[in-house]
């Protein structure tokens, strides 16, 4: 932690809010007009649509600042926005950020957040634009709006797999649950004894999985390289499953899953039986993974097996089929989405 | 209030978005997907260029649900967002709506406030198009992002404004203030003595400016219709001396304004004498009026005079002129803004 401490007070709602974003350059010939007037200004060509999504991310809901550091905190609120945005095969390119504090905040622990904010920002090269800055009376709040382009053609929607479809999945899942399991746990340790060491080092790769995540700014290049367009797609944020039944109820079909192809790391298998924890379970129910799950059709899906360690997880049925899991023994399951879901 | 209460946690997250999102049609052709996949898709024509502005409200910072009905409540949230479109002399055509509840909001209580979005965008002529909706630890939280669009050479900035060009006002100032002086005067009333009556009626234009503002979408319309751009404008959100000096600070200029022509209402008038206050303090550093201040060239200026209640208070200067209010006895102040800001 940083041991100035600038009372947020001293700079004022515009003072800060200048503060905080006049070292965000604008890079796109699109983004027209930035922070500082009523409000920001982008323009794209004819041939493009215009892709826009929009989170609320909440301290103690969505984030413990006990283990979450507001550098992390502030990439990973980049991240799961444009993650929505990839998901609709588009590319991000601008971001408004709003920010809700309470005067336990200094100006210090801001930019720290701002920080991440803009190494995000550098990653998936997106231009901030603009955002609103306000007291909170409890807690930190974050509210993200991420705008993308993409060529019309080439849009990705949730409802329109269809049957004989491929179903892939991107990079591994469970990770990010796993390294939020060991953080609580460490958490909780530490209230009790609040001098032990806390212990990560041998769980770094599901932590910063959890704490750090990044979204598939790859698999979208290199659809575009091997120029495919997935039948449908959706970002993995509140567990397979969960996902899965998006793309089946709203393209009215089912689907048949083969546990064996799902694919979950070393670390997170052993962290899951560490926990006492089935790791499929994890992997289909965990959330906050940010990978990307798509269906394609068979002649597209040629092109792209074992590219970027993409994984084929099974196959798209009719609607009457249901939602198969078949395990590594061959028995077949219903499954039903059990997905993180702040709601209920 | 409604009697029936349903618990949110019955209809789940996606239940939830879906409930409250589904009465809202697309109606621009520009509207390409709305609620219910990753992100939201808009697409404008080649000639224009997209405008998009982020606010972020706070109960207990912005609001006050012990007077301020949830359904007004709504309406104001999408008001304060394209008012800041038209600021741009833009028009708006989108929002999306991300909202965060404790459990203490009913299924009920979620509908009147989305009945206040749906009435503003129908007045607006605008689409919801996206949002986030999450449970808060404590409070109502509300996120809004709105897009518009305008012809390039037809956007009005803040930096912009010209030595010699006339400063205009629409609308009357100082009204939003004094209704939430006595919104706020008849609520210590109620706490102290919860039997009493509320005593709002002859204070209603003033309640309602505070708890159902309306943008300037006849002062763009005038303006196309006139076939003129203003110099620079600003939405009055925080009071006009606080947006005099934005656009003098941004655009490098002074200005000079005659009290006598700050247009307030008897009733403004008449409360702000009762409560002890200035009224013109009031209408300088009131805000949350939602009027527009803006600069037109003098030859411009002719075209507008008197129209839609449209009144010239002054001129702009260089900069080197300071920022001065002549009294009606003819005496000049230097003023500064002491605008409503929610970090000091």
């Amino acid at each position: 932690m940083n041991e100035k401490r600038t009372e947020i007070a001293s700079l004022g709602e515009f003072g800060l809010i200048k503060h905080l974003t006049e070292k965000f350059p604008l890079n796109h010939s699109s983004s027209i007009k930035g922070v500082g007037d009523d409000a920001a200004i982008i323009k794209y060509g004819n041939s493009k649509s215009t892709v826009v999504t929009t989170d609320l991310l909440l301290e103690g809901i969505h984030f413990d600042l006990m283990y979450c550091p507001l550098k992390h905190l502030g990439y990973k609120s980049v991240v799961v926005n444009v993650s929505d945005i990839y998901a609709m095969n588009a590319t991000p390119r601008q971001i408004t950020v709003s920010i809700g504090i309470s005067n336990r905040f200094s100006v210090e622990g801001l930019e720290e957040f701002y920080e991440g904010v803009k190494l995000a920002c550098k990653n998936y090269n997106v231009d901030l634009i603009g955002g609103d800055t306000t007291t909170s009376q409890k807690g930190f709040i974050i509210s993200i709006t991420a705008i993308g382009e993409v060529d019309e053609n080439k849009l990705a929607y949730r409802n329109t797999a269809k049957e004989g479809d491929l179903l892939f999945v991107t990079g591994d899942l469970g990770a990010a649950f796993l390294g939020l399991q060991i953080l609580e746990r460490e958490k909780q340790i530490f209230l009790e004894n609040p001098g032990v060491q806390v212990q990560l080092e041998e769980d770094q790769y599901l932590v910063e999985r959890q704490l750090k995540p990044e979204a598939q700014r790859d698999t979208i290049a290199l659809f575009e390289e091997l120029d495919i367009v997935p039948t449908s797609m959706i970002d993995i944020s509140d567990g397979l499953s969960s996902e899965l039944m998006h793309i089946c109820t709203q393209s009215n079909v089912g689907c048949h899953i083969f546990e064996e192809q799902i694919p979950i790391f070393t670390e997170t298998y052993d962290a899951a039986l560490k926990l006492h924890m089935d790791p499929i379970t994890c992997a289909m129910n965990g959330g906050e993974d940010y990978e990307l799950l798509f269906t394609m059709n068979k002649t597209d899906a040629q092109k792209i097996y074992g590219r970027h360690g993409i994984k084929c997880i099974g196959e798209i049925k009719k609607a009457d089929y249901g939602y198969i899991l078949e395990s590594k023994a061959g028995m077949k399951h219903n499954f039903s989405a059990q997905g993180w879901n702040p709601l209920v």
